[in-house]
């Protein structure tokens, strides 16, 4: 399993993943599932992945040979050159969807297995932000200002936070404490999500990854914020009445 | 779906259930799940029920059945004169694994649509307190020391808060508010799952159901709970610091 959520403020892009990739209980590894792009002044675009290892290294592989400067490299599906984020969410989304479908349909029987999502966002110059969580089948849907968060992979024990603290108008501070406390739960009750974790900012208008962070386990600060929390919301508990 | 969790504590047990069934987005109604029997002085039993309601449905009435006065019942089946609360979560294991099997067998490709599991509790005299969440096999696991706690339904949502308050020493009007912000945090995110609400506490040695309570929509003191625990959430949230 996964957990990944992307923020979409107006100061900014707050983006943070696990980086736990399991087949099975006895069979666990670290994959980054974070991965940044920029052209620095230009633009800078982040994508999370969750789902199927093979399909989502594979897609990004490809999107990658895109970028490249081999002469065989098909510029139309390069996110780097792309006109708009939005013309980089459908080139992710069609690579995505045919690796998908590639895979898919030599598991006869456990295509379900070949699922996979991902969350783009980003801005170009003169653009603004925008995040995408794109399906397996190459479609997507818009964070927008009712609803300026995305998740993919195991996302329920970390929502209740982000639905009661997220709002657009969020500082970048308050969105990085938001999306490592929805990280916390998260961690705490499924296995299948672990430590480290990649975080990557992109401050509005700044056109490139303003900072890129890898925590990891045992990391002071993220083990001193998840303890005050703990503290924070046994304190509440404690006064709120019936 | 459904959400329902239950306590078990020193000081007794807390069972809540919400009360909303649906057959798809555009059917939904209001059944209970929460079930009590008792013989005053004797003992309490609590039954939560979650999935199929045709097999949780029948389940209940063919425990109901065991109880009657009809010559024809089955005095082995009877969860009022079980001689422990272990027996009672056999019954009901045999009854649910009977019923679910007998339902399942007519549903040919659509067997997992008849799934359900219910969580068992009570006390009988000279006995002491248990909680059983009960598996459509008849199988069982057993709340203890270390996991005072157990959920059926879609408990994801609301399982962050427990894991962080519930210890087994926790006092019943504690136990109440836990209970009932964790089902605030599965309504706020969960459209399957709706007021109102259904409550039983049965305190420790009380050997009677102590108090069974329905909360309706619009219920004032748990809008205010809800409301206050919002406010100190988002209070918590702008005083850590990361």
């Amino acid at each position: 399993m996964t957990y990944c959520v992307g923020l979409l403020l107006r100061s900014g892009i707050v983006m943070l993943s696990d980086t736990r990739t399991n087949a099975g209980l006895d069979n666990i590894a670290t994959y980054r599932k974070l991965f940044t792009f920029e052209v620095p002044g230009e633009r800078a675009i982040a994508i999370m992945t969750a789902g199927n290892l093979s399909v989502t290294q594979t897609t990004l592989a490809r999107l990658e040979e895109a970028m490249s400067d081999d002469p065989d490299a098909d510029p139309a599906r390069n996110i780097l050159r792309a006109p708009t984020i939005l013309r980089v969410a459908e080139i992710v989304g069609e690579a995505l969807s045919e690796v998908r479908g590639e895979i898919a349909g030599r598991m006869a029987g456990a295509e379900r297995m070949a699922g996979a999502s991902m969350i783009v966002a980003g801005q170009r110059r003169g653009g603004g932000m925008r995040m995408f969580l794109i399906y397996q089948e190459g479609n997507f849907i818009e964070a927008t200002e009712d609803t300026p968060f995305l998740q993919i992979g195991e996302h329920k024990y970390g929502k209740p936070i982000l639905d009661r603290v997220v709002r657009p108008d969020l500082g970048l501070d308050d969105g990085r404490k938001a999306v490592l406390l929805s990280m916390d739960s998260t961690l705490r009750s499924n296995l299948s999500v672990g430590m480290p974790l990649d975080m990557a900012v992109i401050a509005e208008g700044d056109l490139r990854i303003t900072e890129r962070t890898r925590i990891e386990a045992g990391d002071a600060r993220f083990a001193a914020m998840s303890e005050s929390w703990s503290h924070a919301l046994r304190d509440a508990f404690g006064r709120i009445t019936l």
